[in-house]
């Protein structure tokens, strides 16, 4: 079992920055996200565009951005479950909690702190009638870790930049990559496009468009895919491979968490925000973009205030009877776990003769 | 007259971030505030100190930041009253707003936002009789404009960075600088320090410590000190000199605001913060440092927010009958006053063969 002060549920940005705040205060976070990979819905969404209205930053990067989070937050050594989805919840007889996953793996503790955004990104799979059968059996959704295509044949399906990004990074890893897309045309940035392009040229990725995978067999493992050329059953033909990743995108669903007791409005968590953005269950917060109060805006800048204040409140609970007065971090410095020590240059007293 | 949407009051980190957002919504800032430059406390406490918890800079210096943001408000072309003290308020028959500076300029507006910190900066001054005789006749609290004292003689009382750092800055600008420190040690970074050492050695700042100016001279300038060594009164001697810069730090004081009819807490604007940060006073906001609310923290991040909420509760006082519709930066991008326009590049879709 995992053990920590605050679970934070959700890796975007909200719930990358509460890990910084609640370390300040030195209680240690574990973070659970859906996806692969920290960032929320800027690593899952757009992680190459410029954002402009983050305080300081007159343009960064969305995929910069979490990068700098990260970094921020290292001395703290939060914990991660990636990959999977926070499911269940039972109220232990101290306050405290446990919180399970989808996998099953079980966490417990004191505060919760859900930064789940628009929800935990859930694929959009496509129509075809076995395919539950084969998923963890050679059908994936996302590339949570390219190294398990190393040396194997690869069917990726999709036209946007998903699709496109993976074909590139895994036809230096995969044996054989096929790129399927139901019409010539692919969306996306232009690099890609024209590097997808010149890898097909050079014969690293096969092409075949426009066309759909409408099939899927094997015995207990995927081993062939059916693929229907032109819209037109006539030109049905098997493929054999060992995985196939269809890539049409993930769309966010607030998902179990409706089910935890909490009030919701509009799909999203009701706070009491002029305290400390604690829901109607005492010891769980909800920050970021998952929750909701009179003149809420869903913007990046918004949770980054609100896991602060959420984590000053969290610490009033978890020490009842301690008084925390706040230091500036210019003045204070930043003392990790990881016994590493950021401080400011002390000012020198030195006569001048 | 100055005449703006919003007028506001400090430019510290919080009403430096007002102009953009209200940018962002089509609606012209004027700033006013009583130190010649902008940054608030960041520029006038610590510019050279980091900062460890601004979201997504695992550090960045003080003066940094100030730069940072008023490269981000540079499309929307705020403009700037410096070294000016808001000072009086009168409502208008149709809802807006004069306020005249100490200095008598006049600004008319449709919403005032006060982001005034811990109150704006006045000088510490040193007790000498007359001295309130010399003001603006040869006695200087801050330094507005070096140009002011080219080829002048100058004398800087002071023993802290300020009085170090303009000792080395007027070095090569004034005709000569004399540096006096009640103490031999001074206290400040360490590179200031060991310059004006080179300086003095260099004959280019003259220093005398332990020592004090007690007295002023002059008929309707200022153009005599009479300098105290060693505490002892028989040592006194006279000093020739244009100008008399006493650097003994500057301390913010609420000040006038505090008598236009604001609720006051603990020398803080109390705001309705639900919402959008307002005062009692219908069109006045308070953002930052100034205000105070349950929960309240005294830190740039949340000052970034309260700017943010305000500026979109302002947009609905100006257009009461226009619905404002969010859109997010990296959607919409960012198109200035001045012309220019920031924005992602957009995917292309793009055949492949
Ligand atoms: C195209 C686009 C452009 C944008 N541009 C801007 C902009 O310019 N400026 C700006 O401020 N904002 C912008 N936004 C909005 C911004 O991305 C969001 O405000 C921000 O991502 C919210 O952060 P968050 O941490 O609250 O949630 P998210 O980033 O949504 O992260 C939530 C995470 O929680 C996970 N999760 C949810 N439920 C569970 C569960 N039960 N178990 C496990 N994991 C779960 C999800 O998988 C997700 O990774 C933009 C959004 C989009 C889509
Ligand atoms: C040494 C030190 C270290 C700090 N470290 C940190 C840190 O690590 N992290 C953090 O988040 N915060 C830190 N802070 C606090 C941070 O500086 C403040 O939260 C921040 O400056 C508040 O910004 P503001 O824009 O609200 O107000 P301010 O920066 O105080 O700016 C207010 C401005 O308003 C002007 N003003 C006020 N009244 C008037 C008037 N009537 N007319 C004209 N002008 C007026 C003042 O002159 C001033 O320039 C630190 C503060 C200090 C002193």
């Amino acid at each position: 079992m995992i053990s920590t002060d605050i679970l934070i549920i959700g890796a975007g940005p909200t719930g990358l920055f509460a890990v910084f705040e609640a370390g300040l205060l030195k209680l240690k976070c574990h973070i659970i996200d859906a996806l692969p990979q920290p960032g929320g819905q800027l690593a899952e969404l757009y992680p190459k565009k410029p954002i402009y209205d983050i305080p300081g930053y007159p343009e960064v990067l969305a995929g910069d951005l979490v990068d700098n989070l990260m970094e921020q937050i290292k001395p703290f050594e939060p914990g991660f479950t990636l990959g999977e989805k926070a499911k269940d919840i039972e109220k232990q007889d101290d306050g405290s909690f446990i919180v399970t996953t989808d996998e099953g793996t079980k966490h417990h503790t004191k505060i919760i702190a859900i930064a789940g955004g628009l929800g935990s990104f859930e694929p959009r799979k496509p129509p075809i009638d076995n395919i539950a059968n084969f998923e963890k059996n050679g059908v994936e959704y996302m590339v949570k870790d390219p190294e398990k295509f190393r040396d194997k044949s690869v069917v990726i399906a999709g036209g946007g930049d998903s699709a496109l990004d993976w074909s590139i990074f895994l036809a230096d890893v995969a044996s054989e990559v096929t790129l399927i897309h139901r019409r010539n045309e692919f969306r996306g940035a232009l690099e890609s496009v024209d590097r997808v392009k010149e890898l097909k040229d050079m014969g690293k990725i096969k092409l075949i468009t426009p066309a759909e995978v409408v099939g899927l067999g094997g015995e207990t493992k995927l081993d062939s895919i059916t693929v229907r050329k032109n819209n037109n059953p006539e030109e049905d033909f098997k493929l054999e491979t060992d995985y196939f990743i269809p890539l049409f995108g993930l769309s966010p669903k607030l998902g179990p968490i409706a089910d935890w007791g909490l009030e919701i409005e509009k799909n999203a968590i009701k706070v009491d925000n002029t305290l400390d953005y604690q829901t109607n269950i005492p010891g769980i917060y909800a920050i970021g973009d998952v929750n909701i109060y009179p003149g809420k805006l869903k913007l990046i800048l918004c949770g980054f205030h609100e896991a602060t204040l959420m984590c000053q409140s969290a610490y009033q609970k978890i020490h009842p009877d301690k008084r925390y007065v706040m230091k500036y971090t210019t003045v204070g410095g930043v003392t990790g776990f990881d016994g590493s020590k950021k401080e400011a240059p002390k000012a020198v007293v030195k006569s001048i003769d």
